[in-house]
């Protein structure tokens, strides 16, 4: 079908925070940075082939149906041509590290299928890429979950009605809503968080946990930002994985005290965000928290933005 | 403080519908009709007086404090004079059964309240009044939740994000959205309903769960019928109660034949809610539930209204 050509495209899709305190595997969002890029041209051979990988310390499988951007995009072309004689090669660039917390491979598998969908001039529409990305997931979680993937991809504050069939809700985002990142200098496997989770939760517990998702979409979507703040807990995950992350308490009260909104994990960890309602406030809660966890010796990285509502787009067409 | 004077206040408050499907102890709204009245007059005795009940064929106890309605009132004395001179008789005529799922003890401490304050010359404000009213709820169910209480004093559609301390959120609700509500003419014990729950839940389903209430809390803020209808869904509670409910099953298919959006446990049960886009639908659907009923050999009630938004309200003042 498709001939191989020159053409090169390139694709950014950015990190996201899932979970977001109360909706564990069904909130998430995007940040502008940091993010993956990954550059897809055609390839004389049928199938996916990664050329390179940079910026995971040689981590990341090279072969395609072991890699989570080589899966997704493997699963495209299942779609598009049943596996047929379309080539693609993929260059990717790490820009974020793995096990951070902040949706790496969703951001590796998303940019992948959004250059190879341009480079092969948009067979796809933009939702239409999600289940790709999404099924890409189940190989580096052990489990399919959206919350990264569709962040990453649609941007903005995402739910995740269900992942069974895939039902992904935008919703609004207030205008002045900054979310503050900070990465500690450790990594943890996303397969170890979910098995020291627990299968039954208390139903107690879990009518606070329904009723803070509820208020947080209520939140977002009437713009209130006081609201959105005390709907931001978690009585059923955080006590559980925030074991693993060194300091947790510590940073956490840090960035309250410095104004958060509200503060939790990112994704399975380490990373913690802290959502707020300026810039400032979102720069001084990033100082606040990157002291606090220096005080745990380790070093970290800090990233501050409005929530991203661009989501992943095409770098260059050459 | 106030003198016995022969000023009565009358006022009206609604059913309500809680839980809808997905949102256990979290979601409820107010119905046009049935609803409660009582009339408060002031007493020379100080306390709470309840001088007769009517359509409660005698189950309802005249001691105030053993008494929804009563007991409301009582706390609410207690907040203002804290048991002082302040006496109050009251009047309680039942416009719906008891134990329907329709809210009626909530339906009772609101009118009270709501007769009450007017009585008084408003020492609160509505919100205010909600406290007394769910602190009379845990006399009638056991445990104290605010989400009959709530839609019945506000009207619209409620989500309670806390129950302790009392948080709760009003939600838009789209022009057209009407409920259907059906009741079967038997008799369940909310005690009863809640002693047959698990106290625990599986982390998966609980997911779906807020999920859902997430997608339920979008689809009223945006007006998306669909999503609504996608949202209505309830995996937890509703498999343990409708057991409880002769023809159950039948009785919602016929629901979501018929057209519904969905269609749920109102309350407890063993009323039956289904919400639909249209006046002509809601009939259609309350036509075939009604038949359904009748299959099981009971006989039924329907109402059927939008969402009522007014909540509680005085009926004249003589």
């Amino acid at each position: 079908m498709t001939k191989p050509s020159s053409k090169t495209i390139r694709a950014f899709a950015p990190a996201s925070v899932a979970n977001v305190a109360c909706g564990f595997d069904a909130l998430g969002f995007a940040i502008a940075k940091p993010g993956d890029i990954v550059t897809a041209r055609l390839d004389e051979q049928p199938g996916v082939h990664i050329r390179s990988i940079r910026g995971d310390d040689g981590k990341l499988p090279l072969e395609a149906s072991r890699n989570t951007a080589g899966f997704a995009l493997l699963e495209m072309l299942q779609e598009l041509d049943h596996g047929g004689e379309t080539g693609i090669s993929l260059e990717i660039e790490k820009q974020m590290p793995l096990g951070s917390g902040l949706g790496s491979s969703a951001a590796s598998s998303v940019a992948a299928v959004v250059a190879a969908n341009a480079l092969l001039d948009e067979p796809f529409s933009r939702n239409e890429l999600l289940p790709f990305a999404v099924k890409a997931e189940a190989v580096a979680s052990g489990t399919p979950h959206a919350d990264n993937a569709a962040a990453s991809l649609l941007g903005g504050f995402i739910l995740v009605r269900s992942n069974e069939p895939l039902d992904i809700i935008p919703l609004d985002v207030p205008d002045q809503l900054h979310a503050t990142v900070v990465h500690p200098h450790i990594e943890i496997r996303t397969e170890d968080t979910r098995i020291i989770l627990r299968k039954q939760v208390s139903l107690a517990k879990a009518v606070n946990q329904w009723g803070n998702v509820g208020a947080l979409v209520a939140g977002l979507m009437k713009g209130d930002y006081d609201l959105i703040g005390r709907a931001l807990h978690d009585e059923i995950i955080e006590p559980i994985r925030s074991v693993l992350i060194p300091g947790y308490d510590r940073i956490k009260k840090s960035a309250m005290d410095a104004g958060a909104l509200g503060c939790s994990i990112s994704g399975s960890g380490p990373s913690i965000f802290a959502l707020s309602q300026s810039e400032e406030k979102a720069h001084q809660i990033g100082e606040a928290m990157g002291h606090s966890v220096k005080e745990t010796g380790l070093d970290s990285d800090c990233y501050i933005s409005k929530i991203n509502t661009q989501g992943a787009y095409v770098l260059d067409d050459s």
